[in-house]
């Protein structure tokens, strides 16, 4: 490899994207060259022959294609892109690559202000799975919306990924359901650069890539030079674009860091190049060494057209939609309502309440019966369960499954998934259900599950996506299948995650005013914490009050002690207090159904619910850390749990009204022995948050 | 299907199997019939054909075949073979299934008293990796100890698992990893029976499953009725025997509740099967409905005759044995150690010491200088890393890998797995290989990485597994990558799981420490969580202080605070510490490297070091949720990270010297002004736990 002069504007351009990818990594000092020089070819034809988006300065066009990069390491690329297609991502913030508080982070994120990026990725997996979810979106939306002659939602969805997203476990799962649901417009580009960071793939990664994706019913094609083929890799996609009932994967040989002394190489992976290998790079390309940052005027040009071929698509659309309008007003109404991003008015008052004579019920059987009313009042719901529909109670009576028609089990306008069991791919998909625009993704498993899809999860959080976790079976109250199945520390651990609700409702009021927080926060997801077993509907509890996160269930004058519980517990903690009041002593009784919500209220109330004056204790079937943050002393789990019926694990572990009250006893007891003043843990925080 | 009498033995025991299966379930009244009533057939032809055990009452062979149950819900199936093999597990156990204490809790659990139970199986896809796991560890051990004539190691691992297991990503991660490394002494049989818990596989799960697997370079088998072939069994087990550089699946069509009124369908899943039904299908085998937990005399002595054989084969094993000490002496007496569990006598002299004079270092850097000594003096740790060797530092110098022979990059007497990008696989394979007896397994990843493998992880804790994660970049100090990359949560996540230690260490002497204490702790895993950047040698760190969990590292007398901090913050409170001295406020120091080591201490010594009298502030680059257990006020971030340089990360979230040093004097102005007396956070330990 000599010269490689462009001799035409694709090459040119592509030889620009290359060198510019090698400057913004080295500018930086850190990041990936190896992956958007590779993949640079790949990107000029997709980006400028195929790819339908509005261009620069818009509100996101929802129709526009979807274009996910799921080795997001290589972001560099996404962002001389985003910058070439006319997006709000200049010279000057490509210069900012990975710098404090730019536009440009070291890996893609969405939900804050880069352009273009439509999900969070980086962590292997993660996109290849939100592209799927952002298929099923397209598909669903598709179904629902689109009439005779107004095919208002038609785009793809595109995705870039690597050997490191193909070895993760979770784009597994999502591309074996995403062949099952013959998800046509989803078109992945497998960059087969034979390189991971530990050198060749040779070393760990030899499976046949393209069976396996056959055996997930994918459409498979190939380009066996990436590097310079550019029209056999516009047959490639244009052939996937024709096949409409499965998803395609386009395997491409590309070289890494094509065109640096050292291509092929894991040294170009995630290392910039050096000085003089740069120099001799632009060279190649018949670039002015010395000049950095360089975009030729005649690629700008080339460019700014595909920038107005953009805004003609929108345009075509906008007048598409007024025609919608005139035809279908209400159809028009409900659609431009979920893109703004609001929910139905009223839709609250779908939300069940209840009072203490109603009859004792399990939490996820009391969130089965508001699913089948919040159901129908907001619509941009899209449930789901991973394989655990019957025991997580997912599924409103009178959903449709979405399902490929051709399956004969339901239809692309259904609203409830079958995930199978496959929760991370789950929660990856929920992030791309969200990113779509238009829906409220809610699904289930067992709260212990979760832990699988964490990864997944704190992305939720990162990108201020509104993905709904329904995890039931939510303690040792689940029973005999015993310490493999029953979370310790899962919701300790899910409350460490910044910008996440784990919510743990104590009774049909508690699970109203959960659901209605987890459905209004629309920029932070939630886990909503469910029992298998059931529970009494508490005397105090209502929607007004459990919405604040932590509240007073039952308030004394001159109280002994405070007892604060979540979930199974609280009843449990009534029981002991009442177990106390017989021996004259008074407590309190507090729920605390969400952290992070009572942490947002103001302190006054906060303190309100918390006061100093008598111990705090607190009660939850789970590890006490954590805890100390509200209470003086905790009751709880800190150890595996047990297989055993249910009531039984209860009383073997001490969460039982008696052991806690007694308890309560010498805590008592011992704060008015050493005589410490009760000062809450909140004053604390008060003083120093 | 009328009737389905016996024709022979082998008949009668798959019938007896089948009955007794829905016996056991019914009197637990939970749990799940119907895959070991279709499973009971192939459970018949493996174990009493060909599996090779040494039956009742012994010492766990070394050389057994092992077996395990991925889809561990059919945990039944297990016990009644445990208990026809001789193993103790009496007819009172299977009674006992899913009973408080019992050795036959609702899933298999490892580690503790159930016979037979080589990993802990249930939560799906863990238990096919932890068969990845044992043959690789075998693969190891015989290539470390046969000699020509004296194949100590040749067992084979078996493994059961279902769709559930084959939906969930680590199975992909693990399978294709075993199909890359040739591991001919793994032997899979898919339970085909196309039901999972929403109902047929149709909705769901539509891959083929063969086209799959022959993906992944497996040897692909099957077998189209498991109902009743029981010599087409035999065969697909032994021709499986035969291949030996690919591991076999078998697709095992079989009736999921075969025999019952509702076979193959999913009520015969995770439910009982009702009375009338267990009556008629007891009638329908030939059997007296009214007996209940019934096994034939002749059936019994079938299996004598199994247990006898497999004596024998412990017997055969017992003399090579003996050969192989006179004729090799050393490595008999190294095998020997090894078998037993213990380590190598003064191995502790490996570990690295370091004075403050020794220059700054990171310590992952310092994790593989220490590893590159206590590879060669602890010969049992087997490396490893999830595709990030060059950046967790995990690879000793002189290391190999281990591959097949045929790679050309390493062989199976190889110490260094190459993972690829397969964290969760490589957390449950840990599992598989330190269950096979002879090895300590060591990976490495990102910390934040960890997360995707967490559901692994809990499961070594549950287990009493050692398993030690080498988790580097393990703070916003990883810099540029941004918070896709940087832990928040995940260092109080890990906290909150029972029995893990998860370690941060400050400097080179921490780092000695905490491996010490890993490497210790035969039944606790350990994350050990490692810096990107470099740490000063800390004055004050010792191996023997820092073994405590937590120790002072600066003592002062009549001081005016205590801060606490882990790993890079240490210095960086060591620094406010300074600071404060400048202004006369005297700051003790405190280094906490792991919570759960310092919670066993005496509580003496626990006061000693968090002692009353002063406030005590913690600095922690994590959230600071947890950190009340032991800090009256709390320094962190409580938010996601973010990319840029590292100093310019640490200096917009607060976590340096100076805004330390400011909070330390606000706390006690507090403290002071409010007149709150200052009682440690440790009492209430002390008076409660």
């Amino acid at each position: 490899m000599s010269s490689l002069k462009p001799t035409n504007i694709d090459e040119l351009s592509v030889a620009t994207i290359r060198c510019l990818a090698a400057d913004v990594v080295a500018k930086a000092n850190s990041g990936h060259p190896g992956m958007p020089m590779g993949m640079a070819p790949i990107s000029q034809v997709l980006f400028s022959k195929l790819f339908r988006t509005s261009g620069a300065g818009k509100t996101p066009w929802i129709n526009r294609d979807r274009f996910v990069l799921s080795n997001g390491h290589g972001c560099a690329l996404q962002y001389i892109i985003a910058h070439l297609l006319g997006y709000e991502l200049s010279m000057e913030d490509l210069k900012e690559f990975r710098q404090l508080d730019s536009k440009t982070p070291g890996h893609p994120e969405a939900g804050h202000d880069t352009p273009m990026v439509e999900c969070t990725t980086g962590p292997l997996g993660q996109g290849i799975s939100n592209a799927v979810g952002l298929a099923i979106a397209q598909a669903n939306a598709a179904a629902t919306f689109n009439k005779e002659g107004l095919e208002l939602f038609n785009n793809f969805t595109y995705c870039f990924l690597g050997d490191g997203c193909l070895m993760e476990g979770i784009s597994s799962e999502a591309c074996s359901l995403a062949g099952h649901l013959k998800l046509g417009n989803l078109i992945c580009v497998y960059d087969d650069n034979h390189i991971s960071i530990d050198g060749d793939t040779a070393c760990s990664f030899t499976e046949d890539v393209e069976q396996r994706y056959l055996a997930y019913d994918w459409h498979v094609l190939h380009v066996n030079d990436g590097d310079r083929d550019l029209a056999g890799m516009a047959k490639a996609l244009e052939e996937a674009k024709k096949v409409t009932d499965k998803p395609t994967i386009i395997r491409l040989k590309t070289t890494i860091g094509y065109g640096s002394k050292i291509q092929g190489g894991a040294g170009t992976h995630g290392a910039p190049l050096k000085a003089d290998d740069i120099e001799q790079l632009k060279e190649k390309f018949g670039f002015d060494p010395s000049k950095k940052f360089h975009i030729p005027q005649e690629v700008y040009d080339f460019w700014h057209q595909i920038q107005e071929r953009g805004a003609g698509y929108q345009k075509e659309w906008d007048q598409m939609f007024e025609q919608y309008k005139s035809k279908y007003p209400a159809e028009h109404a409900e659609l431009s309502r979920r893109m703004a991003g609001k929910l139905p008015n009223g839709w609250e008052k779908a939300l069940p309440t209840y009072s203490p004579s109603d009859s004792a019920v399990a939490t996820r059987k009391l969130s089965e019966t508001l699913l089948s009313k919040v159901s129908a009042a907001v619509p941009e719901l899209l449930g789901g369960s991973a394989d655990l529909t019957g025991s997580n109670l997912t599924r409103w009576s009178d959903a449709t499954d979405f399902q490929h028609p051709s399956s004969q089990l339901g239809n692309y306008s259904g609203r409830y998934i079958r995930y199978g069991v496959r929760e991370h791919a789950m929660g990856a998909i929920m992030n791309g259900l969200h990113a779509y625009g238009l829906h409220i993704p809610t699904s289930g498993t067992f709260l212990n599950f979760v832990s699988y899809a964490v990864g997944a999860v704190r992305l939720s959080a990162l990108s201020n996506f509104r993905a709904i976790w329904v995890a039931t079976h939510d303690s040792i109250g689940l029973g005999e299948d015993g310490p493999t199945h029953q979370p310790i520390e899962t919701a300790m651990a899910l409350r460490a995650i910044p910008n996440l609700n784990f919510m743990r409702p104590a009774d049909g009021n508690e699970v109203s005013a959960m659901y209605k927080v987890a459905i209004e926060s629309a920029k932070t997801p939630s886990v909503i914490a469910l029992s298998r077993q059931n529970l009494p509907q508490l005397e105090g509890s209502t929607i007004e009050k459990a919405e604040k996160g932590g509240y007073v269930l039952k308030e004394v004058e001159n109280a002994d002690v405070t007892l604060v519980a979540t979930g199974s517990e609280v009843a449990i903690a009534r029981d002991a207090a009442a177990e106390l009041e017989k021996k004259g002593i008074k407590a309190r009784l507090v729920s605390m159904p969400c952290f992070r919500v009572f942490d947002i209220q103001p302190m006054e109330y906060r303190r309100s619910v918390l006061p100093s004056g008598q111990p705090i204790i607190s009660l939850e079937a789970y590890t006490t850390l954590g805890w100390h943050k509200y209470s003086h002393v905790q009751h709880g789990i800190n150890r595996f749990g047990a297989s055993a019926p249910a009531p039984q694990v209860y009383e073997k572990l001490q969460i039982a009204p008696k052991p806690f009250a007694e308890k309560a006893e010498k805590v008592i007891a011992y704060y008015k022995k050493e005589k410490i003043p009760l000062v809450s843990p909140i004053e604390l925080t008060a003083a120093f948050e």
